[in-house]
């Protein structure tokens, strides 16, 4: 998704016109294999009949939005399944946008360039909170920031690009701040599989009119290219405007996309109901080692840097480099590893890079840096 | 598609619910095969490296653009792969809006709903112009009614609901009505696998900035459900507002959708690589087929029909009966036959029913229909 805007674009390509061997750290795109069942799915669903291939139900596929229901505990009639999580955020942002009273929305800062495009497509009032020093937002200044102008807060935990994961009282704190000021809480959950602290807390853990979850299969299931994703919306009886917004989804789902591919609804379905918890441990194991592989290298360098609690991402700051895109050529070139600027991200963590550990290569990617950092000292 | 639709969905429902044997000649679902090719490309993803599991470009698969605009004789940087024609109208219609002066949105009536539904979401001024006596829309009547307010036109050729295709002085005249008023045609040739005129001109064939050209390969694939389409956008280096069409459309997609499913993609350029003339003259054979069946029932019924020139839809008009929901469903009830009332298309085929001929049994249909009304006399 990232290498399609614009500083992302630039990288990947850069790191590809390299004159050398470059590791790449840039992209959210996972290296690890899907599940088993997913593949046998999509080989069954090539063999269905003509029927299959038709109109799947404009909100999704009956037994996949009730299997998504069942585990997050919900009422089939709130899901919608989505064009990934990138059309689940934008069906909330929109819906919530224009039932709201406000017009601005709140996001974290660094932020998930997405959002701020999106915010900026929609053409809302834009505001960006700072993260603290750990990484994570303080509910606290958002209770600060936020007032009746406020319509849409989005928050992203497991979160990209901190790697931090904020706990049961940050979400606890967010809900209660959107129920105060009858704005719309969109928790953006994608990493939900990611998280090493044991900390993660879905927004719908607390039972509340004022939020919508977003997530996809994307990262969980190591398919970002697939496009499955959904939203959970409020029950369509809870009182207005909070009820009604499902059928606002509905409705700009249907007239903007009219369904999602029905050979990935199948698919997923599938590995699901199929793919045990060892699945997920796996990732989660790899991406641990990985994380230990590449801090320590960090640590020998003597970057500072927010350690992991959840996702693929680590922002670290190399002493003396800030993360301009000019010192991120210059480790290109010269570490040959590629990450992306912190300024790509937004103002607080303009002088940090970001790190994907999405290549089997990361204990690479740190003894490289490990050994250039040493040269330069 | 249309399943989703109020009145679609309720016909459907009432259909399957009836007490006997109803054949479903409602929605707009192939019922016939898709291209092998399409399927042994699917079975040759499932086994592709995690990689290829990744997002795509967010404006689709290279090779797969360059495919389309080769057969288009466009430039590759004009066309963006999307979530079928659906996603495609949105984004043309979204953008010339956005792009042009006026806020006028012209449509032909009847319409097919989803343009009608998209520009209330857009908040257009909406015109409907009637078609003429034999199911046309008249390029002189667009003409009058056009002016500095209109922005976009919206044509769908070969045509749903009327099974008419525009001919080569239409599109001409529309194109031209377009540039003379600074306004966008939209061209929706989805159904351009499906003329028996040997008529159907697509509005590439006039050199102008003043139209966005949008298709997908739901109907000639026989894959609705797969949500594979495309838009072809003036070139970048057109005048403004023209030529920055196409960025604005990767903009709204990018944070729409991010990206189009690469299964899809994938097994669709296969599929269009592959597939030769035959495969679609077999669907046009037995479309046409069927067209004489169904059209012969309507003759000895003493109905008033539009013989379908393209598409797969035929409107008919049975005397004393107008084509209300109920007596959709007494049809539905008394001769087993499940059509669309005309009202769900506009004003002017408002007392007409819609077949679609998208059944093996549209010979018996046309029998049932036959025999109902030969008691009914």
């Amino acid at each position: 998704m990232d290498d399609d805007t614009p500083p992302f674009f630039y990288v990947m390509r850069y790191a590809s016109e390299a004159d050398r061997d470059v590791i790449d750290m840039v992209s959210g795109n996972p290296d690890w294999e899907a599940p088993a069942a997913l593949r046998e799915g999509l080989r069954e669903y090539a063999d269905a009949t003509p029927d299959e291939f038709q109109y799947p139900p404009s909100v999704g596929l009956d037994e996949l939005r009730e299997e998504i229901a069942q585990r997050r505990g919900v009422e089939r009639s709130q899901v919608i399944i989505t064009n990934g999580a990138g059309e689940a955020n934008h069906l909330a942002m929109a819906g919530g946008l224009e039932a709201m009273d406000g017009t601005e929305i709140i996001l974290a800062d660094p932020v998930y360039p997405y959002y701020d495009g999106r915010t900026s497509l929609l053409g809302a009032e834009k505001t960006l909170i700072p993260v603290d020093e750990t990484g994570h937002l303080d509910a606290d200044t958002v209770r600060e920031q936020a007032s009746e102008e406020t319509a849409v807060i989005v928050v992203n935990s497991p979160n990209n690009p901190m790697g931090v994961t904020y706990g049961h009282d940050t979400i606890e704190a967010l809900v209660d701040i959107a129920e105060e000021y009858d704005a719309l809480l969109v928790s953006d959950e994608v990493y939900d599989h990611f998280d090493y602290s044991g900390k993660f807390t879905s927004a719908l853990t607390f039972d509340s009119p004022n939020r919508i979850v977003t997530n996809s299969f994307s990262k969980s299931m190591a398919i970002t290219g697939w496009r499955i994703g959904y939203a959970i919306f409020p029950h369509p009886d809870s009182p207005a405007p909070y009820g009604g917004l499902v059928d606002r989804a509905r409705t700009r789902h249907m007239l903007t996309n009219v369904a999602i591919s029905r050979p990935g609804q199948t698919a997923v379905l599938r590995a699901l109901r199929e793919t045990g918890p060892e699945y997920y441990e796996a990732s989660r194991e790899m991406l641990e080692e990985r994380i230990e592989q590449f801090t320590a290298a960090l640590d020998a360098a003597g970057a500072e840097y927010t350690r992991p609690e959840g996702s693929f991402y680590v922002m670290a700051r190399f002493p003396e480099i800030p993360g301009t895109m000019e010192n991120i050529e210059w480790l290109i070139d010269e570490a040959g590893v590629a990450g992306m600027p912190g300024e790509a991200f937004g103002e607080t963590r303009a002088d940090w890079m970001r790190f994907a550990l999405v290549t089997p290569r990361a204990a690479e990617a740190a003894k490289r840096l490990d050994d250039f950092f040493e040269d330069e000292a």
